[in-house]
């Protein structure tokens, strides 16, 4: 992540990979005010074992998309809606926005939870252990919305029953 | 994709996975129009042997987060600005803003181009000769930088020299 | 609605609908949770009875529009302002830009008062009963309005008096 | 419709509506224009026999909520991206944010086609020949995708094959 | 204005009309409430005395288009953030975007005190006691900046001094 | 107005000041090219027998508001939607949203010809025979759609009569 | 700055130049409320002394755009968020987009901060000693999050150190 | 610049410096596609003689954000509206939108013109002979707008005469 700030955002992306039971890495990494270690990070990442790396950043984020200059792992873009942001737009506008040949794989303002899920997803493409323990996290989700369908129909006394 | 309207588009997509060597499917599915042959589609595509799905839609576009709701692999979201769009605004925000628990991978604005290369960075997270072909892919556009460079010097007789 | 957090908006329909005296089913679908549910919910609503279908949710919201791609009654949608919206663009412009030959009814940001009050405007095209009792309502509406015109001109002692 | 310079997008609704042999009176009701005329139109709607509303017009676009302010009648309204538009958000959010009380079903943008559609909808909720028309159209679009995919498939050689 | 909870941000105007000493009337006027109402009120404004209509209204505001429809006289139009506005682009712009033939003289967002003052201009306009009050209004906001001037040069001890 | 490059869009103010037979006076000053120029011209507006002043301008549009800030007299801004403009929406927040104490006039995006007609109807507002000028051209408008009603009537051999 | 309102915002930038030993003068300015002082003021800046201007101003915020359309010296823009502000868009707009031939240098939304980081660059660019604690700035963020670094080590015990 | 095909926007800053006489180079770096070669044009730019670097980029625009990054000479910057960008947005809130500590003085849409005379102004701020013909060249702007007023003159047979 580009600030320490950002931190209450962005570690519901290491909870996820913790979920996962994914070895990750946290730390900061500025790409305005430490523009040479994101560029000593990038072009050492792969080598160092990562398989996907996970930016977040607010207002003109640029954190993201540097790292995907570099590095040719894929890089996942957390737009985070900073103060003194123009409602998210610019950190968003500034990750998504990537020109060819660079993409960035943005997810929603302030989805820090997304990006942990959608790194476990990319490494379950090939990795069953993740795969089966995802197509569970999707069941899980299934089985909360049940549950809060029994409990609304209790309420309101009416509803579809599937 | 959502339409075969969307085939010019979607097309540089096709072309990066060729560039990759990396086999694919190409077909229409519409989350609006054809919602069962969708479900179907996601529901099988880990068992089919796809490792990333590459989505584009415009408008609102729902077929990049439905098939990432029901199928467990990576989903990439290519918006695409179609006629009588608001200004590209309703796609983007349609494929990119996913709630909690199903994100999917959104690239730019008819940036079909950056999902091919996204999804084969994905695949050479740990396919090593893909991640090969990807690092020679960003050498390259390095290099086409370079030689722009050395043109531009003879037309203006001026400018930086590395 | 899409998630039971969405309840303290959507009452407000369920609300409208008890005033018009119209029975109505209320529970949760989520389009991104709970796809096959969304599924069987629109392919059996026509035949269970139902002759609108109100749809809200937030962010990227697709219930709506994906119920309306199933079922072919009439769909409403009520855009809801979640939290990590982008000031609500994100839901309206998910629901409202619908393509061709797959309309949703949509009303404004959390205006699921005015969804109930649409569905009741659908049923009372036909229902001489629910008829009357819209137009009761507007000429509530309008003598609300004329009271306050009353209060206000005890208060600054000028004002339009019809 | 507001003035006859929408003519050329809003025959899409008439289209529709003939489609589904549904009778219907085509005419310009200008709000800015003609508000007596919208007044009187608006008021005799019911009585006339008309079930449902279509009004479409463009920038401070006032004619669909002025007319669902009168009539107790469902209204759709279309917005409609005139010359000197600001891209369209003007008719929209004048058409879409509605105040309580008074809601109008508000379609995508220039999307006539989907008003008619609409309309269709809601007199099929009751009407059971144009519910049946409604659902041989929507198994219509499903079967044109199912043309273009197998299209697609030979002329890429692959493709998901339901 | 078009509801009473408008008060707070439209006694504004009034209270710039007593300082100028302007008579006004001050009501509610409901576009989409009571629509025979404003007919009413627009129709007679002229022959009642009226110079000027300043119209308020939040979200959809078809008031002041729609009084400006009707009546001859010029109508000033304050949008209003109501709650789910959508950050106060919906009303500015249903006030602002009006069609050619029929201008509203739109005001910032909220500013009703402007309103009050662009009507006190317009009847200052031609009357020479109102222009003279104006010029001393102008000079007013004139001293009262220097006058801050002069307290931050002493909290400061430096600055520009004409 | 700012520059003569917008005389093509302002000349339609001239156009609604001949119809209604106000002697007008037609020039160019811009407040960021000739800024002295601006201020002698505000500050002589009203002697020199002004009762109103439009101006016209694009971009960062600062003429309006700054004209507004010298004379006492209103003044009508038009938001020109120059080249290189961000959609319109830069000239319409410059000149919209002025702080309070200094308001203008604002009409819509390039709608010139509203700013000849609302100066018309504030001039208007105490000379009775542009009132009824004005009362005629409104009456012209609304006989315009009526015979657009009937042509429309011929075409389709149905609609609304009043 | 425009007004006393923005002092808060605005001594961001004074405390930067002290931090960089620039001497400076602070003072208010209304391009609305005192015209003819802001005329004086950017006239005689450059005799005076300046080298650069810092220009804050919020909603229609012309001092900035005024003051470079009269002074030849560098003008540096804050956008300042104003209550009733559209989000802060009118006053980046109104600032930024400046036509051609007077720029603004335009810095982030309330960023005064960087205003005063940017004079000082500007004078940096030929006194060496600003230069100097320019770089010995730039250094001591870079430290600052070296530090950040080794705490979040110690919490999470993993991260990447250079 | 970014790219050479910003070239036919970016030259108008050339040719500004090459009106005002100021030496400079022109070359294409790019961020995404040549980061390294980025980091060493910033890094070495002050020793190269250099006092400011104007930075044209389109979409996600890192570049001007990441040379102010490295170098603590003044970086202006000039978002470009290319293809497929969002309206200019993208770019725009790419520069401006910069953290505490990092500013780009960010210049209007496509406006490489100004940002030529911004660069100018800025070596005026202690360079007599550029402050010299900046003022020549701001009273030549003056003195085009007269020469028009003078044309506007004959053909309007009106219009103010300072």
């Amino acid at each position: 992540m580009g600030s320490d700030s950002d931190l209450n955002i962005m570690q519901a992306a290491a909870e996820m990979l913790q979920h996962f039971n994914i070895p990750f890495e946290l730390t900061v990494v500025s790409a305005h005010r430490t523009p040479l270690r994101m560029v000593d990070y990038a072009t050492g990442a792969r080598a160092r074992g990562l398989q996907v790396i996970i930016a977040g950043a607010g207002g003109a984020a640029h954190l993201p998309g540097m790292v995907a200059a570099i590095t040719s792992l894929p890089v996942i873009g957390v737009p985070i809606k900073s103060s003194n942001s123009i409602d998210g737009w610019d950190s968003v506008l500034s990750i998504l926005q990537m020109p060819n040949g660079v993409p960035v794989a943005t997810v929603a303002l302030n989805a820090a939870k997304n990006a942990g899920i959608l790194a476990a997803q990319i490494i379950g493409s090939t990795d069953q252990t993740v795969a089966a323990a995802m197509d569970a996290y999707k069941a899980q989700l299934n089985n909360e919305v049940n549950e809060k369908v029994n409990r609304l129909k209790q309420d309101w006394n009416n509803g579809f029953d599937q």
